[in-house]
């Protein structure tokens, strides 16, 4: 009794959040059913039940069908509903005269065939690409088709038939149309305008904590890389805010078709909105959540930067990021706040931190490549002595191995120290490091990000040959991650252009207020 | 009349286009003409009306609302329907008799009362996460509520009416399963079978267009960049399947939704078949697919890797391509085909490729930054010549950049050319090109992919400043071009890890054939 109770309290507090978190849901419901009351009382109530009689249930029928949640597609179903009724009443008005002229026997015959062909046309056209829209259109035609044929056959009088129907069809109409758009209107512009502001915050959130977490990372707290890819990231809320966004296209689409359907209201105060361009801004900024989703790739690919690296960069990164984060959300923001300012300085800033943060790049590039000069005479031995340690038998690479890193690896570091002779510090440098330790990171880094055991690939022979050779070749890769991921940074600032071009097409079309600087 | 001739002509084509590209939709029509006229007929005929009465006529109805296109969905809505519907009519029964019972004051207002209750409740419900693809079964429940009870308080009798109205329910929902099951039958499972196979195609597809035009370009015929984001790229048709991939995931889940609703059937034919795991199959995808459009963004940056570097790299870079295409697209075959193959070897000789690419990044990675060794004393004069270019006055700059030309940059490549002393070729060598050539392809560089005029950005003043350092940076970044191509290529086929699982997941599940090698 007392689990049920407190399973019953959960539960209730579970409702209590999901009507907290959107207050609009329990409205459009009272509203539904207020909707649903106001019909029945036509026929609940003596004197409108001797007017319009036992007909009136096709209005209680057309409100449960037509209300939606949003005043754009209330509309938009009604719509369906009201033109398809009336081509379905004229066709079969039609159509019952001829079957009426044509005798007894070929009545029913008639009807019957008239009956597949709508079934089958409308069933084809509205598979057509550019009547999908109207699909619910075609089902009301179909069995207004239907009922109001056979019932004509049946009862006679067709005309009169349809005629009450139609009727009875408006009334629910009207009612359905009246409570939602009078009763606190849930508009579905008003939703799209908010859902495309959210998107934009989510994607800059989302590249704040991607950079954040890449500079943040110090290697040592790698947790095992989990093997689905589909994993939640706990930690990172923006990242799935920012994959939802993703995949919000088809949304977007909706609550814009339904949105046209709505009469000027509230901010949105003139004709022809533009709800399309919202669609297309939609479009751009994913553009730009794909390079997010590129770095997020990067963040958790197991070939990483070495922490030194990052933190020489950290700067210049963390600047870019913070410039494009603030675009983005100043975009957000002025399409929120409906207005239209000039990005350009914003836009610059942004530009010339990713400029700085490329020319960083460029003037350490060295630091990059800094385990691979050119392969001159004095590092040709260390690559010789690592091809005849590749070809020997598994059990002899041990051996050798210890050999080299007493003598070859530690000579080559020096070398390359001797090299480098600018103050920088060196990336990631080996040498502190035991052979175990980096043997240890070898093995981890062997296959990048995903966490395959290295056995799995190890059936066929002595497979050691590509064991090897990555340990050096992994060392560079490794560094140049760091590039992918200022590459991709600086490929996210260029497609914020075409997010202002966006944004900025947009306001012209949405006749935003102008906001000089 | 010649002209609408020929424009029904066109029409008419079109038409047949449509048809043959998928054979299903005229099936799909006439057995939606065949399930109304075969319920039709219970009207029409004498006998069988005589039986049902016009309440058949809610058959009619039952047929066009349930009729879908796949098995699964008509079985959903079907099910939907008849439990909204038996539900509505308990619930109706119940209180009409309560309402009976009260009185003839009471009875209108409890009759209202619950109405706008379950309009109410319904309404709610269905906004429930959980509850949201029941949608159309609460929207059953509440106008079946509103109808038997409605009727039943005008003609008395609500248990005739609703036992009434449930038959010839029952009666269409069968007509619409028998003629959806038995007359060429549409299973949603079979188009979720095709749909996630064609989908790993259309990522082989992209991948291998993206990386043979990379490979390809020589910049000779860089047409002028668009300046919208979303231009269709005509001559990359392999492209646009692709970016359709990446927003199918709400028709894969709703087709999944309705495939399991399908009973066994041709391939397909054992209860349980895993639908859901087709849809992690095409999550996993798509988190490869998301690769190819980074790729796709490299390729269509504005900052190219010169092709010279891209031509050194060619052969590993076309290698790895094929292989993790072949990959994908073996993959897709045995999904096809329902055959379980160890994937061992492929994904053996896609890491391979995968490594000796890196390999050869690494061992030629001073290609990469050939033109920025670490600052040394020999290089500082011109940079310190730039910077005193920099704090000229936009007229004067035209002639220290000729000096610079003549003096400063040549010494500079002079010296470029002889720190580096392998024989592997410049990338893009410069000396070869005249100045104004140079400074042509630079201002072409100047703002990455997004083709922005340099004129947008120069209002606030002389902000040349940024324009001279960059040409050094970018020539640099340029080249690290190829790195960030390179590393999503390398992290493409990181994650064909995880998408070997998820199939292998997939196969396990359902059963597929093991073939051994």
């Amino acid at each position: 009794m007392r689990m049920s109770c407190s399973y019953f309290k959960t539960w209730l507090w579970k409702v209590w959040e999901f009507c907290k978190e959107d207050g609009s849901r329990v409205k459009f419901s009272l509203k539904a059913g207020l909707a649903v009351l106001l019909v029945s009382l036509l026929i609940l109530f003596q004197a409108p039940y001797e007017v319009f009689g036992i007909n009136i249930i096709w209005s209680i029928l057309t409100v449960a069908i037509m209300f939606e949640y949003t005043v754009g597609s209330t509309f938009n179903r009604g719509f369906n509903r009201a033109l398809g009724s009336l081509l379905a009443g004229i066709l079969a008005i039609g159509v019952a005269q001829l079957a009426l002229c044509s005798g007894q026997v070929a009545e029913p015959i008639i009807i019957g065939i008239s009956i597949f062909f709508v079934g089958t046309v409308t069933s084809f056209l509205k598979q057509w690409p550019s009547l999908v829209p109207y699909e619910y259109g075609f089902r009301v035609i179909l069995f207004t088709y239907c009922l109001i044929i056979v019932s004509g056959y049946r009862m006679g009088n067709p005309i009169r038939t349809s005629m009450n129907r139609l009727y009875s069809i408006a009334i629910g109409g009207f009612v359905a149309v009246f409570v939602n758009v009078l009763v606190f209107p849930i508009w579905a512009g008003e939703k799209l305008h908010k859902e495309l502001v959210n998107s934009f915050d989510s994607v800059a959130d989302s590249l704040e904590e991607c950079v954040g977490k890449f500079l943040k990372d110090d290697g040592s707290e790698h947790p095992e890389f989990s093997t689905t890819v589909m994993d939640e990231f706990p930690d990172e809320p923006a990242y799935k805010k920012c994959k939802a966004t993703l995949n919000s296209s088809a949304r977007l689409e909706s609550l814009a078709s339904s949105a046209k359907w709505e009469p000027p209201h509230g901010r949105f105060c003139h004709f022809f909105y533009p709800w399309s361009e919202y669609v297309k801004v939609g479009a751009v900024l994913r553009y730009c959540a794909y390079e997010v989703m590129a770095l997020h790739g990067v963040l958790h690919s197991e070939i990483q930067a070495p922490y030194n690296l990052r933190v020489a960069f950290q700067s210049e990164i963390q600047d870019a990021t913070n410039q494009a984060a603030e675009l983005v959300r100043s975009l957000g923001k002025d399409i929120s706040n409906m207005k239209r300012t000039l990005k350009t300085s914003l836009l610059k800033r942004v530009h010339s931190s990713a400029e700085r943060l490329q020319r960083a790049i460029d003037m350490h590039s060295y630091l990059l490549t800094a385990c691979s000069e050119p392969p001159d005479n004095s590092s040709k031995p260390l690559l010789k002595q690592l091809s005849h340690t590749l070809s020997l038998t598994p059990n002899e690479i041990p051996d050798q191995l210890a050999d080299l890193d007493g003598d070859g690896l530690v000579k080559n570091l020096n070398q390359q120290s001797q090299n480098i002779e600018s103050g920088t510090p060196l990336p990631a440098a080996a040498p502190a490091e035991s052979y175990h330790e980096q043997m240890r990171k070898q093995s981890r880094r062997l296959h990048s990000w995903p966490s395959r055991e290295v056995s799995a690939f190890e059936e066929e022979g002595p497979s050691n040959m590509d064991l090897l050779p990555r340990m050096k070749a992994l060392e560079t890769t490794a560094a140049l991650s760091l590039a992918t991921f200022t590459s991709l940074l600086i490929e996210f600032v260029a497609r914020l252009d075409h997010l202002v071009d966006a944004v900025d097409q947009l306001s012209r079309l949405a006749k935003f207020k102008y906001v000089g600087l």
